[in-house]
């Protein structure tokens, strides 16, 4: 899928598969395994969060697409992000304590270095999965459910797993605990791709299910600095594809896209877990059916993105493998 | 090579190859392809260190064993790193400008903390590699180089090209740049294991290159804490070998490993550049030949880990693949 080049020897290099499926739930594309059974991480949040909307739990909130866009997030768990959730959680009653992701110290830099400075621990706020996590609260409040949210058992576990294996169109194929103790369902990865294709498809006013979806889709794509944050890949190619795409990275470099214009869902995944592969491999694909130009800044950034050393002296480059994507 | 396991279901692997070398060049024993050709990155900073040694430059400088073990370091940037490098290079009437290695924040989190607490930028003493730099800077005071000692044609970077052809019993086959502004010199995996090997053999007394690689080898294994540090895999398993062993990890998954009671080198190679893999592998390898008890907390630690979500749940494990090491 990838290739590490150092002065003219492939140094490291990564295999994956990838599969394009469209709204009908036909495979247009497939390089590697579509079979391959995966956990999707981070890359099914907009799943995840189709129980907030279509139970009603979202509107009774007063959610804007904002908070949406930050149900679906891998955040970076800068300032903007960190303030969101706080707010979200006040508006809910509910505090940093309620919720059960666990602490993580922020990627973003400026927000990491002023807790240093404050000499202050990290908190659950800033766990990249606080945004679903407030919206697992959200949709709880409206169930009644007990505190043990993340519990797979939990009535709003339950409902993401029904939502999960709807889209998809399994069954799933297992279950793991997330990095934010979460569970994570299992499903093919032609399945992932066939539940994106779903969301490409979907358009507000014709139904419950596809109403949420298009709301999501319109969400992530309007707030792409809440679904992760400055430097990272989904923002920036979100960005670049300015409404063409909506994309969504998952832990050990799972990648999908949602293409409303054309209807199509990708899923990939990298055997390893690298995300520079992963990232690579979507961005290729974005510019193949037309959600990013070839010629964008980010396509080279993202894409076929230079080596350097710490001096700046550049010292290769990782490229998408000859055949993949072809 | 690796495995790792979330919730009953393989959710990500690492392919790789291995090889282990007798102090005659031997094979004794390969998994993959032991003629694949790679940068050894930073796992050959002891080759790196030869003309230090016999050129009677580090002598001349009156370079403790300590020293000889930060100059193999791909250290933490921790407190007793950087005040080891910023005395040599005082010593030798130097200073952080004359390093070509490039600024590098911290690994270590209490330095890392401390440099942000004081608003000041990381600088290349933090470098991991600044010990190796210092041991450069002091081979050219010898050699009366210029100040560009990491140009690949200049007499520092000749002198470790022509050791490292010695010792790994090959023409090198080709060279990139290293994230630290130096060239890395290409071999093939059984060519890093037969220098490996000759580290292992070598004894004191018994000639100029051997005195060398004895030296070299007896100050890794004695200063375990100045080759990485306090958390990784380096310092912790040369510890737990307790003179077994000296190993070495390099960026993009290499691994090293040097047995001198049994006269073995051991070199091993993730395909695609996580660590993860190759600390896994190399433990393993560490145990099968005798330089780690298996039942040893850093066998399980390294060998075995566990992958815990934020909150501490045990979410899986990374594995090493059956059929490996076997």
């Amino acid at each position: 899928m990838a290739e590490l080049w150092r002065g003219g020897i492939c140094e490291s290099l990564h295999a994956g598969h990838a599969v394009v499926v469209d709204a009908g739930g036909q495979v247009v594309a497939a390089w590697g395994n579509p079979e391959a059974v995966i956990y999707p991480r981070s890359s099914c949040k907009m799943i995840q969060a189709l129980p907030l909307l279509e139970s009603g739990a979202a509107d009774a909130a007063g959610l804007s697409a904002r908070q949406l866009a930050l149900s679906c997030a891998s955040h970076n768990g800068a300032a903007i992000h960190s303030e969101a959730v706080t707010a979200w959680l006040a508006n809910l009653g509910l505090g940093e304590a309620d919720l059960r992701c666990g602490p993580q110290e922020p990627n973003d830099i400026p927000a990491r270095n002023a807790l240093i400075r404050a000499e202050e621990a990290p908190c659950q706020i800033h766990n990249n999965c606080s945004g679903k996590h407030s919206g697992f609260l959200t949709l709880n409040r409206h169930l009644g459910g007990g505190a043990d949210y993340t519990e797979v058992d939990h009535p709003v576990q339950a409902a993401v797993r029904a939502a999960f294996e709807e889209v998809t169109g399994e069954a799933v194929r297992g279950w793991g605990v997330d990095g934010c103790s979460a569970p994570n369902f299992a499903t093919s990865l032609r399945g992932l791709a066939r539940a994106m294709a779903g969301f490409a498809a979907a358009r507000e006013g014709t139904g419950l299910r596809a109403g949420a979806q298009a709301r999501l889709v319109q969400a992530m794509m309007a707030h792409p600095e809440m679904v992760a944050g400055e430097t990272r890949a989904c923002t920036e190619l979100m960005r670049a594809c300015a409404g063409r795409a909506a994309v969504k990275t998952g832990a050990e470099a799972v990648f999908v896209a949602i293409l409303p214009q054309r209807g199509l869902g990708i899923a990939l995944k990298v055997l390893d877990g690298n995300s520079r592969a992963s990232e690579a491999a979507i961005t290729h694909l974005l510019v193949k059916y037309g959600a990013l130009e070839a010629d964008h800044p980010m396509a080279k950034k993202w894409g076929n993105p230079e080596i350097r050393s710490r001096r700046g002296i550049l010292a290769g480059e990782l490229r998408v493998a000859p055949g993949f994507g072809s």
